[in-house]
């Protein structure tokens, strides 16, 4: 089960004036699930998106850049919709399945008459099979035909894979005497440790944002959010990260940072997106803890991601963490190491850091801290929320990353995915 | 169990004439088992190490590095004693764990008579917890009273921490009417990515080689053995790798590389370290698969090694791989985010590389090859012995590595470790 992950109230994910979802159950992996999603966006919207760094990047992520490019240097269209589907990633798939997207896209462009570019597409699922285009197609037009803007609860279960639980978020901004609201769906449990953006990630808002900042703002909330979690250590091949908006609230256009609501309404991206990326951690495959591991003192945000992620990869800091169990020396060693990744900490002097579990400081001095009891450690390791935190003491940057255990299940899980 | 790894047949372990083993059961950790080795090497022998590379650098591996640096310094002493213990790694222990390395050193000086700087001390077990000395102390000196030269099986027992076998090997080289013999131990099951050499590996041979090329050739065969190995990606505090030459032999010194016997002995000694090295591997912790990846037609062998130890150490491949499932898929994602390591991968085209199982092609051209037939894949992942090949087809260097999977056990045996 999810940690602390609470359940999903559909009445409480809020519209987006300008965006209407629609789902079909087109039988791609198995049947009787929704697995086929269509984002209408309105015209006059701004469109964002971050993608995965893995060099074996899928088909429809190179479509989703090409488009995004096309739109950019062409200004009378924009994207216009989204197509997504789950249970196949078409992902190592060569010429075909850069075909099989080209195909997704222009069917679903006929069925809405809008430009095959103004369309981004994304996948998600098994790698290196065929996208079986025939259930993917038949499918589009039920898409197309229930799409309403109050589908985002059904969005967040069409998009899901070997999640056990729908990640949704919805918040309001009060600019003025408008409002903005914000609302966003993830999926992923697995092979999550995304190098740009996540599995999957959308959010819109009405807020009316230009075209540049959107693109800037899109890319530092993935780094800041997105990009600070990890499962497995794995990078998808199809992490992709999309925001909208879509410019319907009555608030004015924001063009800068310092235009009024600009603050509010980062605020509220970024918090929208943290819970999105921590959601996935907490729904990571087979997790019973969530971790939180801050990082603080580092001569730069490098640094301390590197040291941040060599704990939350760990397995060995995993599995204790499953067994409940106050391993420092495994949480040390970890940050020993953090240097293979991260050149500027081969002169990291362990003598000056403090690891705290909790509130409690546990080493000190290269040891354990004198006054530390095991049973304190034992205490903060029998909750389902840990937090570590490593102060370095060599500089200003701090970073925080999310991550979860390893348990029996997810060896369970992924030994027996495809079977 | 081991994957194929032989039982040791301490009949085969030839002595080195130069080198007394002598072991203890001090009742460090658990009563009953050896846990307390000293290793005494005769006057004129030659002695070389390789350390790990974590920053939290165990007490006993900096006052490794602090003798091997006074000893070259000072022609008049050498390395004349290891004193390894096990149970307990001594490391994040602070300036209490350096004064208790010291005192085992100084301990053993005084029972040996020699100089206390002539000695390397090593500890491996539990991280962060002090050395019990009352223990120690009372172990080293039955250890010195049963040294002898054919202890070399003893020895690979007392060394073990979490391995469930011991590991050693023997071989000999002909050089001329000469012959020189080789003989080594290892340990280590978990914690298993060494950044420099392995946990613990010794080895000794009664060839006669000059301080300097034995320095050199350590660390070259550090480099192309038990630094390619991982377990779990974690690098650990007392990772030591040494190389001892006593020069016993009657062969002529080797001083360069072009002198008699140097290639067939540099080769036996590479054969030692990789057998040992992979044992490592063959006993790691829950293993069921030992697998071997080799990355050919690199720029790099850095490129090569990113590649392998990106597939290596994938939880979803090595969960895939103890499933017996031929999941091109994970290989695939796992060599396209290998450029996190090794930035010249950013440039890497995955449509120009191969993918092989076994000697069948399974990938090429950005997906599955045309011809591949998942029962052929299926037949290779059910062995216990995987090969794993990428042809990048970008360079001329290659490298292999040797992993092995991610089963239950590995969670069990991590997660109880302690308890």
């Amino acid at each position: 089960m999810p940690v602390n992950l609470p359940e999903i109230n559909p009445a409480l994910l809020a519209p987006i004036q300008g965006i209407r979802l629609g789902w079909a159950e087109s039988n791609i992996k198995q049947p009787n699930r929704k697995d086929l999603l269509v984002i209408e966006i309105a015209k006059g919207s701004t469109v964002s998106g971050v993608f995965t760094q893995n060099r074996f990047c899928a088909a429809p992520v190179t479509l989703c850049k090409k488009h995004l490019v096309t739109v950019k240097n062409n200004d009378r269209t924009s994207i216009k919709a989204l197509v997504i589907n789950t249970g196949n990633a078409n992902a190592g798939t060569g010429e075909q399945g850069m075909l099989d997207a080209q195909t997704t896209c222009q069917s679903l462009a006929e069925i809405m008459a809008i430009p095959v570019e103004s369309i981004l597409p994304f996948s998600t699922g098994v790698i290196l099979e065929h996208l079986p285009m025939n259930k993917l197609l038949a499918g589009l037009p039920h898409a197309v035909a229930n799409l309403t803007t109050n589908n985002w609860a059904d969005a967040a279960w069409a998009i899901m894979t070997t999640d056990v639980a729908p990640k949704a978020y919805s918040t309001t901004v009060q600019i003025g005497t408008e409002q903005v609201t914000i609302t966003g769906i993830s999926k992923g449990a697995g092979m999550i440790h995304p190098n740009m953006a996540t599995m999957l990630g959308y959010i819109a808002t009405d807020a009316n944002i230009t075209q540049s900042l959107l693109d800037e703002i899109t890319k530092e909330i993935a780094d800041l959010s997105f990009n600070c979690i990890s499962v497995d250590g794995d990078t998808s091949t199809n992490d992709s990260f999309i925001v909208i908006a879509t410019g319907k609230s009555k608030t004015a256009v924001i063009n800068e940072r310092n235009d009024e609501g600009f603050k509010a309404i980062y605020d509220a991206l970024l918090e929208t997106a943290q819970y999105l990326a921590k959601a996935i951690v907490r729904d990571g495959e087979g997790a019973t803890k969530f971790l939180t591991i801050t990082v603080k003192g580092a001569l730069s945000i490098e640094e301390a991601k590197a040291i941040g992620f060599s704990i939350g990869k760990s397995p060995l800091v995993k599995t204790a963490m499953f067994a409940s169990d106050p391993n420092l020396g495994r949480v040390l060693a970890a940050i020993g190491y953090a240097s293979r990744e991260c050149k500027s900490l081969d002169d990291l002097d362990t003598e000056q850091l403090e690891l705290y579990f909790g509130e409690v400081l546990v080493a000190e001095k290269g040891g354990r801290a004198i006054n530390y009891q095991e049973e304190e450690g034992q205490a903060i390791m029998n909750e389902a929320e840990i937090d570590i935190t490593v102060q370095l003491h060599r500089g200003n940057e701090d970073a925080t990353i999310w991550s979860c255990d390893f348990s029996y299940d997810y060896v369970k899980i992924n030994a027996e995915y495809r079977t």
